[in-house]
């Protein structure tokens, strides 16, 4: 499948193309990075996210690299974001430009924000090596609850292109908070009927512990990452016009 | 959701409700049910399906009662026609108008062939206990595979009228066998959008057995059945327009 940019027209679809080029996603991220470094950013992690307090310059970068969404508008040019877990340690732990404090205790470290987050989701740790290991390939990474997957992946802004995968995360090992997806023939049709008619392929990853025991960030280290993707097989299609 | 009757137009549509009501569904299943018992029918169960041998008028019959598809030719005017273990079995034990021969055996009494189904389809009680609660009341109840489901669920004939239900089977009991499915968020959304986008509604059926331990088809009137539905909240359809 080849990726869907988007446009009104085949020029549109082809600028949209050609700006993605130009200004790839690692660039958009390093700006991000360093604008969060310089600003010395510090969000706030309760219920099963992190807010942040964010400027103009910031809003943007944020938006362009896909992190978060804007919640509320504090005054002129400071909105707080609203950061999922597994972005808000993305930028804390993988690119190390944000600081998370957790009630009234101080900055966290990397070692106690992986404790208090996987405190607030049991599968955080399985959720955000998937997540990781998309975003180190610069991928860009969103929610799939649309779609009835965890992740839903793309090659560039959602503004420029359509996602091409809808990701599941499983393991192989028996943890009894992951693997209620894909038991059972129904749930694999079901999956797959639904992302494609929205023109994305199943992409399921399975992250295996292999043994470690998850006391730091360190540990995800040793998990490994196998990728699946399933597609329907239409006899018709599959036959001469493929 | 009101039902959505067939036809290029409103005049087509509306005729096709009209059929409809001419010819209920009770009565169709009747005519079929006279046919199959003068004369004699007998199908044959192997794999996890039963095959018929029926002529021009049982042909015509099965297909307007939505039992089973046609699968080879023998000769002019004699057909294979293919049922699954819940019609063949609806067939021979609610309606009292099929024998079933299972191999070299003769004809199987209602017990030994609940039995043999039984350990074709490990779920088989569950299953057929909601089949048959739905075509009791009428409904006509097809294979849900195309849309992730275990049945899709009509009003009436599918040339005449979409399908309103997709079901699923499922058990409050701990049955490792069954409950594959709507174990987390992320499957209960992909289902209700996939449903949603065909216009269909999630009807979840949970079979409960009581204690029973299924020595015979008999056990079934001790099951229980309880129905929900489930749909979408799409908070803006939801305000004004409703």
């Amino acid at each position: 499948m080849v990726p869907r940019w988007k446009g009104k027209d085949v020029k549109a679809k082809k600028d949209a193309e050609a700006e993605a080029l130009r200004e790839p996603m690692s660039k958009i991220i390093s700006q991000l990075q360093s604008s969060l470094v310089q600003s010395e950013a510090c969000g706030f992690l309760s219920d099963n996210s992190v807010h942040l307090a964010v400027g103009a310059e910031q809003i943007e970068l944020l938006d362009k690299a896909c992190f978060g969404q804007p919640v509320r508008t504090v005054e002129k040019d400071l909105v707080w974001f609203q950061l999922s877990l597994e972005e808000s340690f993305y930028l804390c732990y993988s690119l190390n430009c944000l600081k998370i404090k957790v009630g009234d205790s101080g900055i966290q470290s990397d070692k106690e924000l992986w404790t208090s987050m996987k405190s607030k989701k049991k599968t955080f740790p399985y959720f955000y090596k998937a997540y990781s290991h998309l975003r180190m390939k610069n991928w860009v990474v969103r929610s799939g609850a649309l779609y009835g997957v965890d992740f839903v992946v793309y090659r560039h802004h959602p503004a420029r292109v359509h996602s091409e995968y809808g990701a599941l995360v499983l393991s192989h090992e028996d943890d009894e908070d992951l693997n209620g997806r894909l038991q059972v023939w129904s749930d694999v049709h079901c999956t797959t009927r639904l992302l494609g008619g929205v023109a994305k392929i199943l992409l399921v990853m399975y992250i295996n512990k292999n043994g470690n025991k998850d006391e730091s960030p360190l540990c995800m280290e040793n998990y490994t990452v196998q990728e699946r993707t399933i597609t329907r097989f239409v006899p018709e299609q599959s036959r001469e016009n493929c």
